[in-house]
C-alpha cells in the first residue's frame, strides 16, 4: 500500500496534521490531532500496563528532556552520535557525504586536459584519482573534507549564549533511567532482575528525517531498561542472554496482541560489523512499513557499559549488592526500545483495509479495541426528533464514562456508519424512532437501540439498561458472536 | 508547612529526584520516580478524562514541541516574551534588572568626596542621584543599561548555525493549538462552542527558577482553548464573557473534586494594569503553596488576538462560519491554562498529613484514590511461609490487571503500613496464616484476607473472592463505612 493514503486519511480525519502547516510546514514535524493523540495515547497505556503495571519486576519513570551535559560527555553522545558532513567553501551549504557519496558528480579531468566526465556515485576519476571535489549545488565552492556532525539540538540554559550554559535536547530516554539507577534501587527497595520503564519525548537533529512520522526531528520513545545480575545463570545459561530472548519474545507478542499480523513483523539479528560499541547483541524488530522493512523496535543487550560509563565519570557508585555472593556487582542491561510513533503508524497501517461492500468501496480501521480512539459512537436516526436527539446524547454521556464515546449526527446513518469504520470505531450505537416511540400518537419506545459491530457489520437490538454490561463484555474481551447471540439481529 | 519535608518525601519514596544529581544536577530540572510517575499520570488522566472524554464540547490535541518561528513572530513571544536583563562589562556575568533593584548597594558618591553610603534597595543616591552601576557580584564592572533578553529557549534545526535555522522550545503550548485551529474544525466538523484541550511539555529560560517542581525550565502544561462565537449571548450577556465564569468555576470544582481543600484556594483577579496585552479579563486560581499563594492556573480570556494574529502572519483565514448568521467570525477564546507539576505539588502538599497514632507519629498521604500512585498493596504477614507468598504474589497479579497493585514483603506488617500510608495508598491486603491454613497439620485456610483503609485505619476480613467486588466498589465512590459494614472488623 501507499503511505500517501495513510498520510491523507490522517489529515482528513483528525489523526496527523503537519506541524505549522499555516506556514507552510517545518520540516518532519507532526502534530496529533484529535483522534490521534487518543490513538497514541491508547499505544502508551497498553505499553504501560503490560510492561509495567502487570508486571512484578517493573517500575516507572519520567526523566526531564533537559539533563546535564556531563551525561552526553559520559554516554558518548557527544562524541560518537555523529553523521560525517561536508561544506562547500563558497556558499556554505552543507551536506552528508554518505549522501554526497551516493550521487554522480561532473568533474573536468586535470589529467585529460580538462575534459569533462560524469563519475559514477562513490567512485574517483579513473584519469586522476580525484574525488568530487565541487560543490553539487552551487557548482563553484570546493568542498571540505567530512567532518564529524553531531546530531543532538543544542540549547543555551541561562541567559548567556556561551560554551558554559550548553546544553542539549536528550536524543534518548535511556540515560535519565541510568543516571536515576540508584535512586530507583534505593527508594524502591529493589531486587534484581528488575526494569525500569519510560515514555517520553528524544530529539535528534537528522539529516534527512522524512516519511510520515516515522522518522522526525522530535519522536516519542517507549523505553525499558532491564538489569539483571550478570553472574546469575538461568538453566546453566547466562542470565543477561536468556532475559534478552525473553524480551525479544516478549515485545514480538505485543504487537501481536494489539492486532499487527505475524507476516508484517520481522526479527532483524545485528551482524558482528552493525553492533554499537556497547552492545552483545541486538536484535531489531522491523515492521513491513509502506517504505519497506524498517525498524520498529530495538532490543539490545547493553551490558554493564552505560552504568560503568556513567560511575566512572560522576564518581559515584552504580552497584547493587549482591546479597547471596555478598559482592557488589555491576547490572548488565537489556534495552527493548520501541518508538511510540511508528507504532502508531505501523497500528495504522496494519489496521487499513479497503474492502467491498454491496458494490460499494468501504474503507475501514480494523484497530484493536484497546487502540480505537473511539470506543463507540452514538448516532441518532432522526436528527429532527427532539426525543431521539436528547436520548442519544444522553446515552454518550453515560456511556463517556467508561468509553470514549462520541455522538455524529451530522449526516444521514449511511454515512455516518462509513465515517466511523474509516477511523476503526468498533461499535456503533443508533437511535431510532421505535426506541423512543411516539408520544404524540400515545405511542411508547420500546427503549431498545441497534448495536453494530464494525468488523462484520452485523447489527442486534439491546435494550438501553443493558448496554453497560453487553459493552463491559466486549471490551473485557468477549467475542462479539458470542455476546451477539442473546439479542435479536437487525437486518443492515 | 515546610517545603523541604515534601522535597525530602519524594525523594525517599521515589516520587522526585533531582535531575541529573550524579552529575551535581541540573539547575531546576526535576524527574519523576516510580510513584512520582504515577501520580503526574494520573493527575493528567483525570485532567483529560473530566475535560476531554466526558465532555461533548471538547476534543484533544497533541502537537510538536518545536513549530515554524514564524509562529513565535506572530504570538508576540519574539518581540514581548522578555524580561529585562543587565550585563557587567567586566566579569560579563547577566542580572534580571528587577532583582538589582531589590537589592541595596554600596555606593561611593562623587557629590560628597567619595563617601562610602549603602544605598537601599530601588532607591537612587541621595547625594548625586545616582543609580547602581556596578556590578554587584565582582564589584568592578559598569553594568549596562536593561536589555531585554528573550525566555524561550533556542536551538538549531538542520546542520547549520545560522540564523536560517533558529527555532523554539514552545514556551507555552496553546499556540499548537491556535495554528490547527482550522484542521481541527475541518476534521471534526464542530460547532461552536467547542474546546481544544492538549497536555505538554514547554519550557521557559527563566532567569530565576526554583521553589521545588513549582518553577522549572522545562514543565508540563495542560490547557484548553474553549471557542465562542462572540456575537452569541447568553440570558443578554456576551456568551464570551458567561463561559469564562464557567471555567473558572468548573476549574475551582476540579482541584476539590480531588481533594484540594477550599481554603487552600483562593480566585485573584488581575487587574487592568496586569492584564496581558490580548487578555480582556484574567483570574487566576491561586493555592496556598509552602512558599505562600501562588498561581496554579490561570483563567484568560484571550478575545480573538490569537487566531487574528496568525491569520494575518499566515495569510490564511482562521474563521469559522455562523450557519445561522451567515457570516464568517473569529471566535474569542476562553483559556483554562494548568500546570501539571504544579498540580502535582499543590495535590501533595494538600494530601501530606502528620498525625499521632497511639503515641507515635504517622505521616500519610491522603492522596484521592483515582490520583494515588498505588491503589493497593498486597503483603504477607509471613515471608516465610512459601504458601502465603504465594497466595499474596498471585493477589497482586490479580488485581493488577484492574488497579495499580505493589506487592512488599521486605519488613514487618507495621512498618509495610506505615510506608504504604507515606506513599498514600488507600488500601493494603494482607495475606495471613488464617487464610493460608497449614497443610502439614492438615488445616485448611479460610481463603479470606485482612484489608486495611489508609484513612481510618480500620481492618476488614474479606474472602478472596470478593476482592475484584469490594475494591470495584471502593474504587468507584462507594463510601467506605457501606462496604465495610458488611463484614467482620478486624483488630488493627
Amino acid at each position: 500500500m501507499n503511505m500517501d493514503v495513510i498520510v491523507s486519511l490522517c489529515k482528513r480525519r483528525g489523526f496527523v496534521f503537519q506541524s505549522s502547516e499555516i506556514y507552510g510546514g517545518i520540516a518532519s514535524c507532526w502534530d496529533y490531532g484529535p483522534l490521534g493523540v487518543e490513538l497514541k495515547n491508547n499505544v502508551k497505556r497498553a505499553w504501560w500496563r503490560d510492561n509495567v503495571t502487570l508486571r512484578a519486576d517493573m517500575v516507572g519513570l519520567d526523566a526531564a528532556i533537559l539533563m546535564h551535559p556531563a551525561v552526553w560527555k559520559a554516554s558518548g553522545h557527544l562524541d560518537h552520535f555523529t553523521d560525517p558532513m561536508v561544506d562547500c567553501r563558497a556558499c556554505r551549504r552543507r551536506f552528508r557525504a554518505d549522501q554526497l557519496d551516493a550521487q554522480p558528480w561532473t568533474h573536468y579531468c586535470p589529467a585529460t586536459k580538462g575534459n569533462k566526465f560524469t563519475v559514477a556515485a562513490g567512485e574517483a576519476c579513473r584519469h586522476c584519482g580525484a574525488r568530487r571535489t565541487l560543490c553539487p549545488e552551487c557548482g563553484k565552492g570546493e568542498l571540505t573534507p567530512p567532518r564529524q556532525f553531531n546530531l543532538m539540538f543544542k540549547t543555551f540554559m541561562g541567559p548567556v549564549e556561551e560554551d558554559a550554559a550548553v546544553t542539549y535536547l536528550r536524543p534518548e530516554t535511556a540515560q535519565g533511567i541510568f543516571v536515576n539507577f540508584d535512586n530507583v534501587l534505593q527508594s524502591m527497595r529493589l531486587k534484581l532482575p528488575f526494569g525500569v520503564a519510560q515514555i517520553g519525548k528524544s530529539f535528534r537533529n537528522e539529516i534527512t528525517p522524512g516519511n510520515f512520522i516515522f522518522r522526525t526531528h522530535e519522536f516519542e520513545q517507549m523505553e525499558i531498561e532491564f538489569f539483571v545480575n550478570p553472574n546469575d545463570t538461568i538453566d546453566g545459561r547466562p542470565a543477561d542472554e536468556v532475559w534478552h530472548e525473553r524480551w525479544i519474545e516478549e515485545r514480538l507478542a505485543w504487537y501481536q496482541r494489539y492486532g499487527i499480523r505475524r507476516e508484517n513483523l520481522r526479527l532483524r539479528e545485528h551482524e558482528k560489523g552493525e553492533l554499537a560499541h556497547y552492545a552483545k547483541r541486538t536484535a531489531d524488530i522491523d515492521y513491513k512499513f509502506p517504505i519497506g522493512w524498517s525498524e520498529l523496535e530495538g532490543v539490545a543487550n547493553r551490558t554493564d557499559f552505560d552504568l560503568k560509563q556513567h560511575s566512572q565519570a560522576s564518581g559515584k557508585s552504580l552497584t547493587y549488592f549482591d546479597e547471596e555472593r555478598k559482592t557488589h556487582v555491576v547490572p548488565y542491561v537489556i534495552e527493548p526500545s520501541a518508538g511510540a510513533d511508528r507504532s502508531v503508524l505501523a497500528f495504522l497501517v496494519d489496521a487499513y483495509r479497503e474492502e467491498e461492500v454491496r458494490g460499494e468501496k468501504r474503507v475501514v480501521l480494523r484497530f484493536h479495541p484497546d487502540l480505537a480512539p473511539i470506543k463507540i459512537a452514538v448516532l441518532p436516526l432522526l436528527k429532527k426528533r427532539p426525543e431521539i436527539v436528547a436520548t442519544a446524547q444522553g446515552l454518550r454521556a453515560r456511556l463517556a464514562r467508561r468509553w470514549t464515546t462520541v455522538y455524529d449526527d451530522t449526516a444521514a446513518i449511511g454515512r455516518l456508519y462509513r465515517r466511523q469504520d474509516e477511523v476503526g470505531t468498533p461499535y456503533c450505537v443508533t437511535v431510532d424512532v421505535q426506541t423512543v416511540g411516539d408520544a404524540e400518537k400515545g405511542e411508547a419506545g420500546d427503549r431498545k437501540v441497534t448495536v453494530r459491530a464494525r468488523d462484520s457489520m452485523e447489527q442486534i437490538r439491546v435494550p438501553i439498561e443493558e448496554l453497560v454490561t453487553v459493552f463491559g463484555e466486549l471490551f473485557d474481551g468477549a467475542v462479539w458472536s458470542a455476546v451477539a447471540a442473546r439479542y435479536p439481529a437487525v437486518k443492515g
